[in-house]
């Protein structure tokens, strides 16, 4: 069942997606739910990102050959990094936006961002030090993120990539959420402007999604509606205002969003 | 005034400090409230972290004497890093524990912690690019953390920091927010079972908060009830489990948490 999140006449609610609908859900998704008899053209709606997360989890260089173009760029000793799972936080809140919504380009960094297309796993009850075998209980589903950056990496100072990998809207996540689907057989497609740049395969990751929920939670409690994404099948190239990037799973479906630069002022 | 978070018969409240009794707020801290008539003294109520933040960032490197001793370990070239702003996330949810709460150490890291006792700003409104003129608009008040690490950097292939710095617990927090006090002229006190081993000065700061508020809000959007750890004075030591830490700013009031392991199973 795919769920999304959206406001209609001013209300966000979630809703159950059926081909050019959305039928309303009343409860919490995390919890008790029924889906309702009431329904409304997706056209009508605007989708919102498919849950404000406690925290937003990803996972750097999570497929050998997105690894093997890295360390020609930056050295052996990139190997040593993912011998240990090593997930970065991006924001929650700003950074996070819809299918649909702009990714803007703030004024202080390079005109250009690297799109990378990444299946994402969302959180469906607390997990505390879960093992790989219990993981799947936890998870609720899974979605689609554009894990955006700007520039190279440590540019102009940033150290700790906090302006190139979370400004605001450098995190579009949806469509929405599908809740069954075996996450280790997908294909990941990137388009701009429509045509085919990329497609890589979740079979190729090198820690799988149960293994990454265990991981995490040995240290860090996931809450409901956290989002972990799971790392791109290879490195992009850069892309200007006024392209358009999409992410599609097909299982999942796309996460389209332009580029934009802010103005100056 | 004091604002502090708690809980009370099992209510999540917000309420106003005053000496040893708390005042109950209606309404938001961050729109239009009351303060009632109904009291509850301070040793009957549970006090929680004093927001549950959007983003909780922190600043490492903010004082000239922790710069120095940290270029004494790993050399000049960390002296780039603080030309430029260079916030970083920790984990919101179950990483943030009030004051009275025990800082655990999971199993898998060393067996000790350091503190970093510190100043944090809490946000009250959305702040997006404002001026560091315009930013103590933006801030509702002060409060306290002690930003845990634990081992060195990069310990165990740690690069993200992830699990030194945001493992469940690893940031305490209060104990309440103090909304009027003058953030560049306070000491800041650490206490190791009751002994003084730390003293410091805001006054010693390189960025002032609405320095910091401004630098963040260019690229990222603050929230209300976004916390900002502003930096610790200078290195500390490592602490056992048994140990219990203080933080104090007198202005704001004390950050006591025990040190324990979690039971390896």
């Amino acid at each position: 069942m795919k769920i999304a999140r959206f406001i209609v006449d001013g209300f966000a609610c979630y809703g159950q997606v059926e081909e050019a609908e959305v039928r309303a859900i009343q409860g919490s998704i995390f919890g008790d739910y029924r889906v309702t008899g009431l329904t409304f053209p997706l056209s009508r709606v605007k989708l919102l990102p498919p849950t404000q997360p406690v925290n937003f989890w990803n996972i750097g260089l999570n497929y050998q050959h997105h690894l093997e173009s890295r360390v020609e760029e930056y050295g052996e000793g990139l190997r040593e990094r993912i011998k240990h799972l090593n997930p970065f936080l991006k924001g929650s809140g700003s950074s996070i936006v819809a299918t649909g919504e702009a990714i803007v380009i703030p004024p202080g960094l390079p005109d250009f961002i690297d799109y990378e297309g990444e299946l994402c796993i969302v959180i469906g009850r607390p997990a505390h030090r879960v093992s790989p075998e219990d993981a799947p209980d936890y998870i609720l589903g899974y979605t689609i993120a554009d894990d955006v950056g700007a520039g190279p990496v440590w540019f102009h100072g940033d150290f700790t990539n906090w302006r190139t990998k979370t400004s605001d809207s450098f995190a579009p996540v949806g469509p929405w959420i599908e809740t069954e689907m075996d996450p280790h057989n997908v294909d990941i497609i990137v388009r701009v402007n429509g045509h085919e740049e990329q497609r890589g395969t979740t079979r190729d990751m090198v820690r799988n999604c149960y293994e990454i929920v265990s991981g995490i939670s040995r240290y860090c409690t996931l809450h409901p509606g956290d989002i972990i994404s799971t790392g791109s099948p290879s490195p992009s190239r850069p892309l200007k205002p006024g392209e358009v990037v999409e992410v599609e799973i097909p299982e999942i479906g796309v996460l389209r969003n332009p580029i934009v630069s802010a103005p100056a002022s």
